[in-house]
C-alpha cells in the first residue's frame, strides 16, 4: 500500500556508478577524501556547500563541546547494552543515541526554535526584548521548560556555553541568536522568579544558527557529537567493563514496595 | 543480583564538578572547545591522547570516505523510520547505524581482525606471503567471506579504497598493515580461483592500523561516519519525503506466494 | 550529577530472592508459569491485577489485529536491518519498532487521547456530540490529523476496526470510548468535507479504554504486537533473504537530481 | 547497487487487498481476530500453521518465565531512555531490547544451538551421553560459557527452568532436547569441576524444540516476552520516574581514575 500523498522523488546527496561516487555534486574519491576535514565534510553533507573557516570553526567547537560529560545516562545505557550483548556494537550505540531526547541531550534542537521564534517575532516596532518576553511568557503559560537554560550540575554557569559563545565572538559569526540567548538569560529572573543559566544546549543552537547552519539540522549536532563519546566508553567497556557493575548500583538504590508474603526478603536488600 | 565478577569500578574518560569539565585528563571548556577539530576531540576521547597531524589526516580521510553512498540500506531504513515517527529523529539515526553490521558497513572492524591475524603470524621464518597464505585458506575452509574484499557496484576496485592507501603514503603512515592489505589482493585470484579488490572496509582497517589507532576501535569508524551521513538524509527528508515512496516500491518487488482464496487479488499487484 | 527532582525510589512490579521471584506480588513460578496466557500475564504487569476473561477477549483481539499487515515499512526496516547484521536479530527487531511512531503503527495512543478528551468535555449539560465536535474542531484548527481515522487501503473502512468493535458487543464490554469512536465517524464528513473511516487504530483504544486497559499503556500494544510480526519476518529472512531485494527496488524508485559533470550515469539508472 | 546475489522474490507471511487481509492464507478479520490468542497468532505467524492446545500451553509457559526479573539491565537501560526521551516510547522499548543479546537474555537461541548439536551427534552407535559430553567438551576447550547454565542469583537452581520441565511433562510434549537438558545439568560437574544449574534460558529452548517449536524463531520468545515487561515498566515510569534515579546511583559507583589537576575533586564524590 502507498501511505500518503509523497510524489517527490528525488534526493540530491549522492549517487555513483562503477567509476564515481558524487556526494553534493563533488567526487568524493578526487575531490574530498584526504582534503576536506570529518566537520567540513558534515557540513557539505547538511547544506550541499563547502563551510567557511569560521563555520568550521563554530561547529567544531559545538561537537567538542557536547560530544562528553561522564558516566551520564546515554552511556549507561550504551556500557550495560554492551555488556548484555557484546556481538553487536551498533546495537549499544544505538540504544545510547535513543536517550539524545527532549528532557536530555536533546534539547539543542528545541533551544533552536525557542531562539528562532524569538527571532521571527521581533519585527517592525516590536524590540527583541518585547519578542523574548511573550515567548517565554507564553512557554510559561504553557508549562514547558525553557529550552537551553538550566543545568543540575552547573549551578552558577555552563562553562561550555560561555566558551561557545567566546568562540562566536572570536570567529566574527555572533548575531542575532547569541544576542537572543543572553538576553533571555538576562529576562528569565524577573519573569521565572529565580535565575536560570543559558547552557551548552542553549548555545549551541545560537552560534551554529548565527553562523548560518541550518535549523532542521541541529538535532544532528548533539547526536553526532554523542556519538563520538559514547565510542570512546564502548572501547573503554572492551578493556575494562563497568556496564553490570553500574546496573548492580542502579538496583540496589531502588527499593520493592509491591505487595509480598510475609517475611519476604528481596536478595539485593539483606 | 550482580550479573559477572566485574570487579572494575573506575573509568578514565572524564569527570567534573560545578566549574571544570575533564576530558581525558584534559579542561574541556579551556583546552579542548574552539581549539581542538571534532576529529582530533574523537582521536582523544577514544584513545587518551592527541593525534600526529598525520594521524588526524588519516582518521578525517576515512571517515569522509565512509560517510555516505546514497541510498543504501541503513538511509532507506533511516528515512523509512522517519516518515513513520517524525517526533524522533534520534530512533530514526538508532535504525539507520543497526544495519552496520557483519555483512554491510561494519566489516571495517572484522577486516581490522584479519590483517592483525596475518600480522601476527608472520613472525620468525614464517613470511608475509605464507602467514597471508594461511589465514585466508582458514576463512575458505570456514567458508567465512574475505574480510575487506568485494564489492557489488566497484568490481574492478574500489576507488575510495585506492584514494585511503595514497593518504597513508602521503602522510607516511603506510606500514605493515598496508603491504598485507595489497598482498592479500594479489594473493587472492590464485586462491579464490577469482580476483575480489581491496574494498573501503578493508582500506580502512589497513590505514589507521598502521597509523596508531587501535583495533578495538574501528567499528567505531563507520558507526561515526555513516551517523553524519544520515543526518544529511534526515535534514533532507523533512524537506522532501522520500521514505514512503521508497517503501512503496520495495513492497511492490515482491510476491506474495503463500496460500490464498481462489481468484483472491493483492492489491499491489492489480 | 543527578538530573531532576526525582526522590521516588521505589517500584513495584517485580523483586526476587535466591528461592523466590515475585511479579506483581505473585510467585512467578508457583502461580504464573503454566497457568497464565501470556495476554493475561501481559495485562497482569501492566495493571498490576489479572484481567476477567472478557478483558482477556478484548486485549488478545487487539494483538492479534494489529500484529501484521504485510511488507509495511517497520517489516521492511527489520528485514533490511537483518540482512545487513544479521548477527544481531534484537538489532532488527530494535529497528523495526523504531517506526511505531505517530504516523504509522503508534496512532493507537494518540487516538485514545483524543476519545479520553471528548469524554472528559462531555459533562453536565454539554452532549458528546458538542463534545466531539469542539475536540474535532480544535484539531483541524491546529492543522492535526485527526487519531485513528482513514487509511491508505481500506478506503471503504478498516475490516479490523468493525470487527473490534463486534468483539467489544460480544464480550459486553463496549461502552462511552466505542460511543464516541462511531459517533466521530459519523460528524466528520460533515465537519472535513470528507468521510474518513475508523481504523484499527483508532478501534484499538476505543474498545480497550472501554475494558478497562490503562490509557498510559495503549502504545504498548501495538508495540507488542507488532514485535510478533517482525519475529515471523525475520525467521522467515533467516531462510529466504528478501532485505536487499527490497532496498534494490527501493533505491530504483528515486531519482538524484543533484549537480552531477555532464554525462555522468548512475549506475542504478542505465 | 544491488548486495548480494538474492534472488529469492517472494514472502508467505501476508497479503491483502482493498477488503481482506490475509495472514498465512487466512483471512484476518474473519478467521482470526476474537478467536485465537496473541499467543496462537505468534505461532501462527512465525510456523504457518495453528499450534495444538499443548503447543500453545508450552509457548505460554515459555513466554511468561522469561518477561519480568525485576530491575535487570535491559529494564533499566529501557526507564533511563524514556526518561531522558519521553516523547518516544517506541524509542525506549528498542533500546531495552538491544540488551537481549548472546551474554543476558539472549542466549536462549545458543543455548537451542547447543542442544540440537547434541542430538544431531547422537546417532548409530553414538550414545546422548557421549554426544553431549563431546560437545560440553569442544565449547571448555574454546572457552566458551555453556549457553543455558548458571545463574547469578538463583545458584541453587533456576526455579523457572525445574517449571517449564513441569510443564513439558504435564503436556507429554517432554522429549529427547529435554532430556538432553537435564542430561547435560548431570555431567557438567565432572567436566567442569564445579555444578551448573540449568537456567531459564537453556530450559525454554529445550521445551520449545520438543513441542515443535523451530529454532530459527527461538531468539523471538525472549525478545517478544521481555518487550511485555518493559512496557509494564515504561507505565510505571510514567508515573513514578524513577530513570535518573538508578542513573544517578549507577555513576556515584565508578570511580575516575584518569589524569587530574592537583586538587581537583569530582562533584559526585564529595
Amino acid at each position: 500500500m502507498k501511505i500518503g500523498r509523497q510524489d517527490q522523488r528525488s534526493s540530491a546527496i549522492s549517487t555513483s556508478n562503477e567509476d564515481t561516487i558524487l556526494v553534493r555534486g563533488r567526487d568524493l574519491v578526487r575531490d574530498l577524501i584526504g582534503t576536506l576535514s570529518f566537520t567540513e565534510h558534515f557540513w557539505l553533507l547538511v547544506t550541499g556547500v563547502l563551510p567557511s573557516p569560521a563555520q568550521r570553526r563554530v561547529l567544531d567547537a559545538t561537537l567538542v563541546a557536547i560530544a562528553e560529560h561522564g558516566l551520564v545516562p546515554s552511556v549507561q545505557v550504551s556500557r550495560m547494552t554492551l555488556a548484555a550483548a557484546p556481538e553487536a556494537l551498533q546495537g549499544a550505540v544505538a540504544a545510547g543515541i535513543l536517550g539524545c531526547g527532549s528532557v536530555v541531550l536533546g534539547s539543542s534542537e528545541a533551544a533552536g526554535r525557542f531562539l528562532s521564534q524569538i527571532e521571527a517575532r521581533a519585527t517592525g516596532n516590536v524590540s527583541l526584548e518585547a519578542a523574548a518576553t511573550s515567548v517565554v511568557s507564553e512557554y510559561r503559560q504553557a508549562r514547558s521548560a525553557i529550552p537551553g537554560y538550566g543545568h543540575p550540575l552547573h549551578r552558577g554557569g555552563d562553562p561550555r556555553a560561555a566558551r561557545l559563545l567566546q568562540v562566536a565572538a572570536d570567529t566574527n559569526t555572533a548575531g542575532r541568536h547569541v544576542e537572543i540567548a543572553r538576553l533571555v538569560e538576562r529576562l528569565l529572573p524577573a519573569i521565572l522568579g529565580r535565575p536560570l543559566v543559558l547552557n551548552v544546549s542553549g548555545a549551541i543552537p545560537a552560534v551554529l544558527l548565527d553562523a548560518g547552519y541550518p535549523l532542521l539540522g541541529l538535532k544532528g549536532v548533539p547526536l553526532l557529537a554523542r556519538t563520538a563519546g559514547l565510542i570512546a566508553h564502548l572501547v573503554e567497556e572492551q578493556q575494562r567493563a563497568i556496564g553490570f557493575v553500574m546496573s548492580h548500583a542502579a538496583a540496589q538504590a531502588i527499593d520493592y514496595d509491591g505487595a509480598a508474603p510475609p517475611g519476604f526478603k528481596p536478595s539485593d536488600e539483606t
